[in-house]
């Protein structure tokens, strides 16, 4: 199916230009992807204004870019809130890729969702199955992996749906002593299955504990994109836990360097690395 | 007393001409000062890392941009609780300024310190007086004014000890009926004064105000020095209380327009205009 013009996006070069030092480098360390954290905040470091809503918050060219570093990843991951709460498309609709001007599927990134205790429900909704899976099926993007705790028992009629009907496939993952998976390792597993880049999207609690002290290392690149805009106390915010010295005194949690911030329309994106 | 060399800053003459559009504008208008509201937050709109403590957070190019700014503003003004944090220096430090290169007190704006139940202890404290107080009295800035509410009786001690020794002032300002002072008397009275132009530079509980509906239309010009850093959870932070409309739903609370992003260095500072 071909896409509609008016979804189709386009980036200036110059923006692709600057953007380079943070994409995606080959080869990727063996045992990890290049993982680059991406999401579009307020000044008052808002996702969005309240739990499970879905709040625009970024310019035309600000979200073409989004879907530019889509085209430049193999994989998209969200976390389960995400899905439930925006039902995103998760698919690429920059100029020329697979479904928007290019052949097949070429450009389009898998869709991952990180859904340790399967409770995202991806068929069976008001609208059949969730959209990127629709999407999926209209050949517009590839069917999303979902990333589940090893330990929990899979659905054979979830299983059938995802990986049967539309392509897509569950993604087992270990969990640690505290009974969570540890991102590591859910990273470690997303390799292993052969995906050399992936781009996190979010949500807040994806992002904050990627921002936390032990999982700073598997961050390769972050690319932020804040509108002049504040969203108000009661916002889903992007901010990780505190971090204290030996005395108790609290630490900044995260600083970037090698940092690139580029205007874009009303929106500035800032581009960099996290410091070890 | 002449400055040490070391404390003289410098901006580029690209960056000031970037912020001409932000600074005030003559004439003003009759009844109110041109407001600019400016401050630095990390990316988590954080002032600092916890309530009373200060955090240095912009490099010396975005600082030598707050020291021009206050050169372009007759009056530099902060709450009480920043005062008492913060004991700030609230003169002018930028290359040229009186007491930094240049003739008497040119250029030095007046430190205004909005303190309605008069807590802020700056004379007898450990280093005598307050250092705004002992940098007017060294001949490198102005003294303050302190903006007292009405009701409030004025010290005799303190009011000697500020116009007298120092040359500052016990500025009245009428409460409401909440028993509060409105942030439109307190800028009216200061217009009143003869003060044509205030900065406005924290903290968070004074941003945020001016940041609500009503006082919108107070804030001519707002500029902000955004650093690479999360400070993480529990920091002192810049968000406004929340907006809804009719049905109770969140509504994003301020809006920029005019809007223009300056990468100065490893920061980036945001200028715009409030959007009514």
């Amino acid at each position: 199916m071909a896409a509609k013009a008016r979804d189709v996006l386009h980036l200036p070069s110059t923006a692709a230009e600057a953007l380079a030092p943070y994409l995606p480098a080959s080869p990727p360390a063996p045992a990890l992807p290049f993982t680059t954290l991406t999401f579009a905040t307020s000044l008052d470091s808002a996702l969005s204004l309240a739990p499970g809503t879905q709040t625009a918050l970024s310019g035309p060219q600000s979200k073409a870019m989004t879907h530019y570093l889509r085209s430049k990843h193999q994989g998209i991951l969200v976390g389960v809130g995400t899905a439930e709460a925006d039902d995103p498309s998760l698919n690429c609709r920059i100029e020329g890729v697979g479904g928007y001007g290019g052949e097949g599927l070429a450009g389009q990134p898998r869709p991952v969702v990180v859904d340790p205790a399967q409770r995202w429900v991806f068929a069976g909704t008001e609208k059949g199955f969730a959209k990127c899976l629709r999407l999926a099926l209209a050949g517009q993007g590839l069917a999303p992996w979902v990333v589940v705790a090893e330990e929990t028992g899979v659905d054979e009629g979830r299983r059938m749906v995802l990986e049967e009907t539309c392509g897509g496939k569950i993604v087992r993952v270990r969990t640690r002593e505290d009974g969570k998976m540890a991102w590591r390792d859910v990273l470690a597993k997303l390799r292993e299955e052969g995906m050399e880049s992936v781009m996190v999207e979010g949500g807040a609690g994806v992002i904050n504990r990627l921002l936390e002290p032990d999982n700073l290392e598997l961050v390769n690149s972050v690319i932020v994109t804040i509108a002049p805009t504040w969203l108000g106390q009661g916002g889903v915010v992007v901010s990780p836990a505190r971090r204290v010295d030996g005395d108790e005194k609290p630490l900044a949690a995260a600083r970037l360097e090698h940092v690139r911030w580029l205007p874009m329309e009303e929106d500035v994106v800032l581009c960099g690395k996290l410091m070890g």
